[in-house]
């Protein structure tokens, strides 16, 4: 069985190596790739989509994963091994039932879908989008048709996401969150506006940069296995848990894109650079879930990065860098990058508002995928969600429906994760704050070592051998819950707002 | 049997996809992986080496093959299929005999052996590298020996980059050359020195990058399907035909880098990005061979890029973007960048001693390759040779042995094809010149399309359809030959150092 077992492991890292090279293709894809790229990157995704799906769900590799099945039953279940196998398994039941056109035709679409979004964003116009936004949509229904034990077709796609969790418990959360964040808002927006003038104004592009990997190499991102690069839309990814890569963007006249994205996709990268090295060459190399991954991210980018202690370390170097921001005090900055303003875009959404950008995505594309909204119709459904939400209006497609990469790459089921995220990094930061009684003090003197630790020892190194809300559990007690964000956000708002 | 050849093709266009994605991960390695991707980048290129290996040599290729090179005797000879069967066919024989293990074997060394030649340049210690290059001098005699029906074991190794070349062929080629070349540099060593030394003065790097875009744009560099980078050893790369790269480095005091290494890596990269559409996703879609490719770097850095009629244009410009070249005649730069001085570093070599750093280098090769030399005295043996070929020592392996990439790649039989490639520039040029009368006018005219088109025509639409030797033949009427490259050298050198 050791020899079953050592034969497994190999099959594995293959897939593995392979996932890693069409990573490569994705980055390269999203950060320098000519336009006229386009076409033979999809016919080489497609090739490597179709060599990992059929190693995948190979006959030898489901034999081999009944018969580790068996033997990991005599395995300490939290053991790498059994854990390994039983990931492994519940991955081969779900991909045995995709057919290899399917995956194949998958990459195929999603790499056009991109290049149609860059240019549909650029123009702001959805009707460039759109055909393959159909395409994508059907791709989505037929997946889920591959599931039909689940309740509800969304289910099967975000599962993919989040194992374990149902679109019954995300709604059941996010109906918790909803009236409490209503609340929270409508408060704030009795209260007069604050001023944040002073971070729309010309800050040079690579003295933000520099700052920006200032700021990230204090919390302990590793330059060696790791580098930044700019991109449309920021992302992190991984070739390896030694090439874990970040990219941001830089706005010329604004400090929040660059500031926040980085720090947010730090925050990922750090997630991925701190796996056990056990696990290197095997599927636990990567983080737990999507939620847990943002709670991460969430939490360098506003946890830490929106914090006063943060900024009591930090501001005055920002001020030294940017001396056009010596006029204002350290309140008045903090105060003006927490400052909460019902916005259009997602990724520069304050902390009060942002899961409500979440809420919306969730029930377009619940629409969507049951059908309920035809896709030239979306535009439009959007916008009257957001003004429904969010009391404001779109003026045009690329900052409402088309300011989102994530249906380009067939990415549906994805966007709450993004909420669940920022509800795991409140009560995990409520754990740490009761081990670590001195976590302000440290952040202060800008040394994340202590809180990077802990990460490191209670979420980072076990990669993904827990399901996330078994790793929630075991970490802080209980589920994935709303109340510690809400505690979080209510405390903090009330002191920024004088609530 | 037309089934067959479209299953064949399918067949063929997985290889290249495949290939190409390892392309990729080639690039990215060479231009913005961080050290630590050093071993999971070995790992995926070993994956993608197997898996395309294992196409290529899977019986049902074997069968395919056998089937469709007797279906090719009834096409054209000419035809695009009978030549594609042609070139599969050979290249299957080639390759079946390699083990998987081997081919796996291979990626890795070289993936490592990169790294450890980075560090050792960048030291300047060749002990560092000392330990790869033995592994690849091992691996080369082991690929030697698996085509024991070579007259010489470097025979097997030349036949990669040069098919159809033999090691002898090459040597008499460069038996008629040396004495020719020894004499012009001979005869030149006796002439007053040039002076260069407004080469060598700070030129902003950015201006010098802008400038290098400006040129290979107007050379015709379709910027649309390709895009530059910096790399510590510039290269082509494509990715298909509509994604073909190039990189370059840039000196902050020294102009010709950037310069002529631009140019040159545009040379290559024109090349395969006009090879005839009808060949997307063969390997027909690819250069003749290495000889092939480098005349057409060779001509657009040299025989276009260090010509008068190329300055007439293109210096006014020069002088705008660096003022400080104001008080340098067009004569004397002209000069200045032609000026002939037995140097240490091959690519930054003039074109009357540029072979010499060449023949040096094949023999080592082949020293190595019969074992006549011991590798840790390779710093010894290569300083040797370019005090008798040049007449100046090394200070540092940076400088000597360390200076080229190409074994840390694996590339044993390569070189030579840089020396050919200039002869077959040459022999190229004076057949262009008695087709267009008026080449020089449209050069000075800064006019590149009659050149570019020509090429097109001749050369780069039929990407490896024909071998080299055939191709030079059908193009010129003779194979390869010294005869123009030294009229070339001869006339251009008589008239700059008045001889």
């Amino acid at each position: 069985m050791e020899e079953k077992l050592k034969i497994f492991k190999e099959k594995m890292s293959d897939i593995v190596y392979l996932s890693q090279a069409a990573a490569v293709l994705g980055w390269d894809q999203n950060t320098y790739m000519p336009v006229g790229g386009a076409e033979s990157r999809g016919n080489q995704l497609a090739v490597l989509s179709r060599v990992a799906h059929e190693w995948s769900v190979a006959p030898e590799m489901g034999k081999l994963l009944e018969e580790l099945t068996e033997y990991a039953k005599e395995l300490d279940p939290d053991s790498d091994d059994a854990r390994l196998i039983k990931l492994a398994k519940h991955e081969f039941d779900v991909e045995v039932r995709l057919p290899s056109e399917f995956v194949v035709e998958t990459a195929q679409v999603t790499t056009l879908a991109f290049n149609g979004w860059v240019e549909a964003r650029q123009k702001s116009d959805f009707s460039i989008f759109q055909p393959h936004l159909e395409k994508i949509v059907d791709l989505s229904q037929r997946f889920a048709a591959f599931y039909p034990e689940f309740d509800h077709p969304y289910d099967a796609l975000l599962d993919q996401y989040e194992p374990g969790m149902k679109t019954a418990d995300v709604k059941a959360i996010f109906n918790t969150l909803r009236p409490q964040q209503v609340e929270l808002i409508r408060k704030i927006a009795e209260k007069p506006v604050i001023d944040d003038s002073f971070l729309h104004q010309p800050f040079d592009e690579q003295k933000q940069w520099d700052f920006g990997v200032e700021v990230v190499t204090r919390f302990g991102y590793d330059w060696k296995r790791g580098r930044q690069d700019k991109a449309p839309h920021p992302f992190s990814i991984n070739f390896g848990m030694d090439d874990v890569r970040i990219t941001t963007r830089v706005y010329p006249d604004f400090l929040n894109p660059m500031l926040f994205g980085t720090m947010h996709e730090t925050g990922h990268a750090m997630y991925e650079q701190g796996v056990s090295r056990a696990l290197i060459g095997t599927p636990l190399a990567r983080g737990a879930s999507l939620a847990i991954h943002e709670s991460q991210s969430r939490m360098w980018e506003n946890l830490v990065g929106r914090s006063l202690p943060f900024w009591k370390f930090f501001y005055p170097r920002l001020q030294e860098v940017f001396p056009q921001l010596s006029p204002i005090s350290l309140e008045k900055f903090y105060r003006g990058i927490n400052k909460v303003n019902p916005s259009l875009i997602r990724v520069e959404a304050d902390e009060a508002t942002y899961n409500m950008h979440i809420m919306l995505r969730l029930e377009l594309e619940i629409a969507m995928i049951e059908g309920k909204v035809a896709i030239k119709d979306m535009p439009a459904a959007w916008n009257a969600k957001v003004e429904e939400y969010l009391g404001i209006t779109p003026q045009n497609d690329a900052e409402g429906v088309l300011q989102d990469v994530h249906w380009s790459y067939g990415n549906m089921g994805y966007f709450s994760t993004y909420a669940l995220g920022n509800l795991v990094s409140a009560q995990l930061w409520e754990k740490i704050g009761s081990e670590m009684s001195d976590l302000e003090d440290q952040i202060s003197a800008g040394n994340f070592e202590g809180l990077l630790g802990w990460l490191r020892t209670n979420i980072h190194q076990h990669g993904k051998k827990f399901e996330p809300q078994e790793l929630v559990q075991r970490v802080t007690g209980s589920k994935i819950t709303p109340e510690p964000y809400m505690r979080y956000l209510n405390k903090k708002f009330g002191e920024v707002y004088d609530l």
